[in-house]
């Protein structure tokens, strides 16, 4: 059994989905940001990062998208959701979603959690402002050099796909003109019709 | 035959060391961030990211460092850089490479890379007054919960060595005390007799 440590609308409907894809089985547990739930001792012992996603396996906890999207694909290699025996191919991905997670997630978290970084509120505004244009720059290297199309690596789907679409949920949020990412806005629609998909938000949203 | 493209003192250094680590035949191309070059229309056929690394393969071009490193853990095996039949202790790995990645280097990064999220010159300061404290922060995560000791993750030296390694090399000019860190200060040291390590330091220096 698994345990997944989620906040509905943040990057752990990535880990979500791909549970779902690979059919693992496993339950949810929803923290709660309004209540500052992750700081909560109880989860901290679970994620010292005070963070989501969290994913306790029957071995211990893992953190970091780009890492239980990689585990999820490596556990059940049936499902097929990397190409597990190209090193080449495998790092391909890896590469994809650690810019998901290292520059267009960080872009994003600057319209909201700009305290992280500074302390000035005139700084955090600085911020705000600046975020569609920071994020709307990942998503034109996406769009123009990363994205192969139908899916993120190509014909075939993988790890990289449920990654893309969680973020691209954030896209009008984030201020980014969708007509300038059309292949990225036709891969969330294609994704939101996945069972896998519509299951995990379901179940996100009902929870 | 592999080509790293890399500027001195930056994360680069990482896939760096694994390449001597591993004993993967590679050639070296110097990008200047002084000149500008990553900006250059040449390397941004290489890299449109227009960062370091970019490692070329027989295969085509890779980068960001957690994809790199697992990369070339993967394409020898012999060399023990990670546990490439172990899902979850792969996972591990991924999971303190791409904290490192995302956290850690660009908690660093706001010290002088503010134009990345901001445009104003006082947002740009207040960046560079908090980098201290959120650079420590990781540090501490880091020191508390992910370092086992005596590498990264316990009695096995992993892909997780050269990466901490080389951010760990800017704790000084961070603004980090080492006196809060004795275990990854002392790592750090552990780490610069390696013949690898100061074989590609100096081949990076005197370059």
């Amino acid at each position: 059994m698994h345990v997944l440590y989620y906040t509905p609308r943040t990057c752990a409907l990535a880990s979500h989905i791909a549970l779902e894809e690979a059919g693992v089985d496993h339950e949810l547990r929803k923290i709660d940001f309004g209540a500052s739930e992750q700081q909560s001792d109880n989860y901290l012992k679970v994620n010292p990062k005070a963070r989501v996603p969290a994913l306790v396996t029957p071995r211990g906890v893992l953190t970091e998208t780009p890492a239980i999207l990689a585990y999820i694909a490596q556990i059940n290699p049936d499902a097929g959701l990397a190409p597990l025996d190209d090193a080449f191919a495998f790092a391909e991905i890896q590469a994809i979603n650690s810019y998901l997670c290292s520059t267009l997630h960080v872009a994003h978290a600057h319209r909201m959690r700009g305290s992280r970084w500074a302390s000035e509120d005139a700084s955090f505004e600085d911020m705000k402002r600046n975020a569609p244009r920071a994020i709307s720059a990942c998503y034109d290297l996406i769009e123009t050099t990363m994205f192969r199309g139908p899916w993120v690596m190509g014909e075939t789907y993988t790890i990289a796909d449920p990654y893309l679409f969680t973020v691209a949920e954030w896209i009008e949020g984030d201020g980014v003109d969708p007509a300038r990412i059309p292949r990225i806005i036709e891969h969330r629609a294609r994704m939101a019709e996945r069972p896998a998909v519509r299951k995990a938000i379901a179940a996100e949203r009902g929870a």
